[in-house]
């Protein structure tokens, strides 16, 4: 495992020797112990997502762009350009948002792929967008425009700086990837604009949604102005002290309650709790605020003890999309918003980027397969917004016609009212090749494992290069073909993730076990050179802190990254998924994309009050087997719903005796 | 038990033998099995019941007036009247409906008790009301005046109609209870302007939250217009066509999903589905609509028997006050809207006049000791709105000068933005009486015990007369006093509730024992006779249905028709709530506020992720006995959080091995 803090001395020595300003890395820090490789280095070629990027690039990037011509979120812009703008117009207050990240979607896939229909959809985008922006850089076409409400008037809801902050986010991925256009000079007037009215002498505002601070650091960095990181801090600052009007669901809803430096935990709303801890990060590194981050990575360790779900997802209440209270983990009520899971993403590696810290990047697997991987179908034409951990009912079948009014359905709809996580996952697919890999110092470092290419200058002039060959998570085996030799000694540095005890890596001819963390090979590698590293894939049982109480008494079962799960469709009776109950005694057994344990159906009588003097006991359906039992089938949770609306769980409630009334309990 | 089929037949030759107009009933239909004994013939007279209603008197109604005051609602009426509306006005849309309610609350209570101050409070309230009235009946604060929006130019959410339902109540317990005066005056030309509104040739509306159907229907009944009445079956049967908008929560919130002959359950918010249904009920009773009843009944029973909480509470979402699926009870996120607890109490009592069927007045006594009782304060001047069944983190401090914005907190607040629950309390409080008691041809029934005298008019022009006398809860004994002869037998038919298994009757020098149920005594009682009913109030543990995946591994504890729980400031570590687990094997011994069980504290090891390969065991955290063990208090659910802020819970963890991987599980 890598010590974050042996590397903060290399802090200085690193600054000069990171990755060009085009590389096409979706985080940039002005320093940190590891340097992330970008989507110039690093290629998935194939695989679990690089299936998911082709789908991505030829179907959703299209998909949303179309649906927001549809339902008019577009034509808003077209509306203020051409002055006939009206106090209704299509869309909640953050539309403009989507078009932007769908921008950002374009730029990265642009950037990976060269992609000529992505590089038209941006030039066309742009043009549109421009054409919206007031001649003092304002841009947002829901007010301050005629019969619209004053600019900044409602600085609780009305999003206006959130939008501009994701506009700034489309720009960094442009000068990531292809350097200033018409798209950073629109980003560049509205930046200006916003450190002109919020500036230290202007507004002491903030936007009830934090986006604009990451937005305006990234894209400080990016341009290397830094003005804009540090009107990023200045909105961080500012917050917590009571700055917004308080709202029904309480100024922790947008992290006004505290300072972000006094916080222990994150609370509210997940996605608004998450843009603006990504944002702390940025600052802290940057300005070299050890306080902040330390603060930081204090909210971040208690925060996945205590509020997270096995899946990944964050947020546990529907009511105001949050987090609840410490060990509130609902699996059918869990919100798990995909965007919540996207900007997880975006703190964890950020953090990981700061610390060289494998908790992080394990966090990002995790999220990864169960909430990014989860949410569109096959077809990257429908979307789940919210991921929730048990359905009890089949929800309706998916009408892709339709916009849904709701989050929640059981299904993936192909739009929503508030249709934030479409765009969101389209951009972090895009973008995923920059988080695979790292540098540090002489060490090339791979994090998350897909078939790809990737490549790193490392001090003194060297370039190296990998091929990895794997179709993991299908199975656990990781062949990495260095594909260059090298004259000097470098350091290949593997990720093994905490869930993979028994891990073993094989070079050399040797086979030896690794532990969880960092494992390393150190050599003057040749071309032809192979390191395998290989995970355990067999299924496992996976118990939960007994202080979750929403799921005490049951059991999940993983394999590999993969969180698997029950769909009542394959039980041999499809409406009796709550009297599912499995024997933890007999090992998960394994399959290339699921499990089997044993369980049964255990029918309960229909009392009428559901509360009694003993336990109710049930009487086991006939299942084929032996008292009920049979072998029951688990799927990757991911792939839940695809073939069609369904029941699903996760956790698995265990097959025991409750201690009868008068019977000794047995010792612990 | 009564058997409701068998007095179908009696319905006809029960019709002329009700009580009079002016009996004080809180719900009087035009027939049924049994007849409701009202304020004229039912007195509480002290005890658990008694001391709430001297409370409701002194503090609560005018604690209500003078919020109402302070917050500008009563003020509304004054600028309606002087012309002199605005835009914006104080409160939401329903603000008038909490006036209507604390007038009702003062006429059950001049009712009730001849009280002089509440009849002045009738007439000064009513007066200002009064004066808001439009020339054409309509009354409304909000819609319909100078730069407000216009009448009924929101139905989803406007809450005109509930407004009118609510004053039509008022008006309906003050002609059950002193007769026509200006109030009701006020309330015909309401109700006249919305029968020509939305009669059979009018707008074919309805309102987003149900009450208008049943205000209608009672005060059809008290005026003996039945114009009224078919205007409530009107809109009962308009609704569940879709003839709402759609909304983001879905048309089940309003249930405008789903007509309500074909519903099989209640869904979405709970206080709306309950108030529709109480209307239901009555149309159904005074149509003699079997259909419909029958529809009723059937939602009533999966509704209790699997979106019931152990408290008698309903509403299982924060998001939408409404229902969850069936088995979704989480007890930490238990919304139980007091008001939804008067609502259910609502719809049972009236099941049970149609039926006489006792499950119905079992659910009002555990709803009136769990959910009713829980939400005032001791003095009567701060209540819960929410009414969860798990509290992690302790409330802050009550603040008696400040409105809460938020249903939830943990601790009771003096008044709330949307304060429906503490006008709901006082009107329930203050007509408690008639609930206790009815007739069934020559029976007396008694199905709520407190101190009280009972007096009730038999076929035949024959008075009998009881008083009951009895400390209970605090113990079950409960002494029926004849307090007159009798030349002919007459029944006296006690309810036993359900979960007093091993009661026991004593009378006539002779104990025997009683099943759950109604038993009953038939005699030629004389002055002086004694009949005790004596209920088994050892604590006793409870257990949930297995489907209610919330609360697996856990037990309750109750005692008599009590709830108990664990206050975390009751344990020798108020920080250790999480920690706590309990002995099933050992009975919880008794004591008359509550119980003790036999428990400990296992710490948890604070790992970085909540979820391992092996069930977490724990450390016994020292609790002054053998391996930690130490007797756990318990108390009343509904006075909890009366000693100031604490973590509580109702369903407490079970001490017992999980199955370790590889080891055989016990079989069933």
């Amino acid at each position: 495992m890598i010590d974050g803090t042996a590397h903060a001395d290399q802090r200085n020595a690193l600054d000069d020797a990171g990755p060009g300003p085009r590389s096409g890395c979706p985080v940039l820090p002005a320093r940190g112990p590891v340097r992330p490789l970008g989507l110039a280095h690093a290629t998935i070629t194939g695989g679990f997502w690089g299936s998911r990027q082709d789908v991505n690039a030829t179907a959703t990037l299209a998909h949303c762009e179309s649906w927001m011509e549809r339902v008019g979120w577009l034509a808003n812009f077209d509306r203020v350009a051409e002055g006939s703008t009206a106090p209704d117009r299509p869309g909640w207050s953050f539309s403009d948002s989507e078009v932007y990240k769908l921008i950002e979607a374009l730029c990265w896939e642009a950037g990976r792929s060269g992609d000529a229909a992505a590089e038209t959809a941006i030039k066309r985008l742009t043009a549109r967008v421009a054409r919206a922006q007031d001649s003092d850089g304002y841009l947002n076409t829901c007010f301050g425009h005629d019969r619209q409400p004053p600019r900044y008037s409602d600085m609780e809801m009305g999003h206006e700086l959130y939008n501009t902050g994701h506009l700034l986010q489309a720009a960094t991925a442009r000068l990531r990837t292809v350097g200033e256009d018409d798209l950073v000079k629109v980003a560049r007037r509205a930046a200006d604009h916003v450190c002109r009215t919020f500036g230290a002498d202007g507004v002491p505002a903030i936007c009830g949604h934090p986006e604009i601070e990451v937005g305006l650091a990234e894209f400080g960095r990016a341009l290397g102005v830094d003005r804009y990181v540090e009107q990023a801090r200045l909105f961080l600052e500012r917050r917590g002290h009571g700055t917004l009007r308080d709202v029904p669901l309480g100024r922790g809803y947008f992290q006004d309650d505290l300072p972000i430096r006094q916080a222990g935990v994150w609370r509210g709303h997940a996605v608004r709790a998450l843009y603006l801890t990504a944002a702390a990060v940025d600052v802290a590194v940057d300005r070299a605020d050890d306080e902040l981050l330390t603060a930081v990575q204090r909210q971040w360790r208690r925060s996945v003890a205590r509020r997270t779900f096995i899946t990944g997802g964050m947020g546990s209440r529907h009511q105001d999309e949050g987090f609840g209270e410490d060990w509130e983990l609902p699996p059918d009520r869990a919100y798990c918003e995909t965007c919540a899971g996207v900007a997880s993403m975006m703190v964890s590696w950020r953090l990981f980027l700061a610390t060289g810290d494998t908790r992080y990047t394990d966090l990002i697997e995790r999220t990864l397969f169960n909430v990014i991987a989860t949410s569109p179908s096959s077809d990257g034409k429908a979307f789940f917004y919210a991921n929730p951990l048990h359905q009890r009912v089949p929800g309706p079948p998916t009408d892709e016609t339709q916009v849904s009014p709701r989050a929640e359905a059981g299904t993936r709809a192909p739009w929503f009212d508030v249709s934030c996580c479409p765009t969101n996952v389209a951009r972090t697919l895009a973008s995923l090749a920059g988080y695979l890999a790292t540098t540090d110092g002489d060490s090339l470092q791979i994090h998350q494992y897909a078939p790809s290419t990737i490549r790193a200058d490392l001090p003194g002039g060297r370039q190296v290069a990998v091929r990895v060959e794997t179709d993991y998570p299908t199975s656990g085996s990781i062949r990495v073909h260095v594909t260059g030799d090298a004259a000097q000694p470098w350091t290949l540095a593997l990720r093994v993730p905490a869930w993979a005890a028994g891990a073993r890596l094989v070079e050399g001819g040797r086979t030896r076990p690794v532990e969880p963390g960092m494992v390393t090979v150190r050599r003057a590698f040749r071309a032809g050179d192979v390191v395998r590293l290989d995970l355990p894939m067999q299924p496992r049982f996976t118990w939960p802190d007994r202080r979750i109480d929403a799921v005490r008494g049951c059991v999940a079962v993983e394999r590999g990254p993969e969180v698997l799960c029950v769909e009542s469709l394959d039980l041999p009776h499809p409406d009796l998924l709550h009297a599912l109950e499995i024997d933890p005694s007999v090992p998960p057994s394994g399959h290339t994309d699921g499990a089997r344990v044993r369980g049964r159906l255990v029918a309960h009588p229909d009392n009428d009050w559901p509360y009694a003097a003993t336990p109710t006991a049930g009487d086991p359906v006939d299942g084929g087997g032996d008292a009920g039992w049979f072998e029951v089938p688990l799927r990757q949770y991911h792939s839940w719903a695809r073939r069609g609306p369904t029941g699903m769980r996760i956790w698995l409630p265990t097959a025991h005796r409750e201690p009868a009334t008068g019977q000794k309990t047995p010792a612990r």
